[in-house]
């Protein structure tokens, strides 16, 4: 997607560690307009798919997931991390190990908003060692439902989450694929 | 607002201890036709307003506030529970106690991203002890920018936080004020 591309080029900070930071635009700062061209773009690349349920995880993929759902026409539910006094009777879970945070959280998604009817749309914002994309597959599974497929904003394509989704035998859609980047001289280069 | 209230009739559950449980549509599964619909709302109701900013708190208003944000052309800034490291340089910080966690979190947000140019909306999904609220105007504050509003989806009346943000001097507007609920029969009482 060349607008999400010229973006995080624009605004995007390329930090020693492997880090990129989109946070003036996409997950701390959020800005709708392009938030609007993600939701498009994922309706388009998904148009083919019967979808009736969109997941993610709190708290960077709700914003996205919910103006994206506005172009499937159908309910978003996010994935808590950590269980709650307000999530009633039981749920699914799963583990997750957060490589921003350096922990590992419980995720759970009350088995009211899951059932097998469900042909589930995952959507997140990054994607890099796939471990909180694989939790929501697993989640989505172990209720079930059909996981028609996953939406990334952004994939780090030099780290293995990409080729660990996939091989679960998952539609992986990547919007913006960084094949690398420089710490030093701030340089991205995407995948075509 | 006549529509949320009868969604809350509908598919609200009261709890014993207080709880009213809302996650079928608002805060874990998200209606994005009910989202849009209090987006317009919180537009309506803040018309008045010069507003260049809507900020927010991880995890369940961010979808509110997002949704809400396209109506009013502007941005969406979610202040984050707890230090991550990719949150760079300084931040705006408060303590936040949490009613439905029983803990405390440390929330922050980036200084990048209020200024004393900004004129704020806050959004939250829940008004309850009102201590998330306060913390979010103490950030605005402190940052120097202007709380033109507080924007609520659910303010549970027979607490004080309503009171507790008008005392601060801050407008506050909630789309639906239960001023009693009856965890035995299920009862909810709004205010006119």
């Amino acid at each position: 997607m060349k607008l999400l591309q010229e973006r995080i080029r624009k605004d995007g900070m390329v930090k020693n560690g492997n880090v990129l930071k989109v946070d003036s635009f996409l997950n701390h700062q959020m800005d709708m307009d392009l938030f609007n061209e993600i939701g498009k773009e994922f309706k388009r690349i998904f148009s083919d798919c019967e979808i009736n349920k969109i997941l993610t995880i709190e708290a960077s993929g709700i914003g996205i997931a919910c103006i994206a759902a506005q172009y499937f026409k159908v309910p978003v539910v996010f994935a808590k991390k950590a269980q709650s006094i307000n999530i009633e009777g039981e749920v699914y879970s799963t583990k997750i190990e957060s490589f921003t945070h350096r922990k590992t959280y419980d995720v759970i998604v009350s088995k009211k908003f899951l059932s097998k009817e469900d042909k589930v749309l995952i959507i997140d914002d990054f994607l890099a060692n796939g471990c909180a994309l694989a939790g929501l597959v697993e989640l989505v599974r172990s209720a079930g439902a059909t996981v028609e497929g996953t939406g990334i904003v952004i994939e780090k394509g030099f780290q293995n989450g990409g080729d660990m989704i996939r091989s679960m035998g998952v539609r992986l859609e990547s919007l913006a694929i960084i094949e690398s980047m420089n710490g030093e001289d701030g340089s991205i280069i995407f995948r075509d």
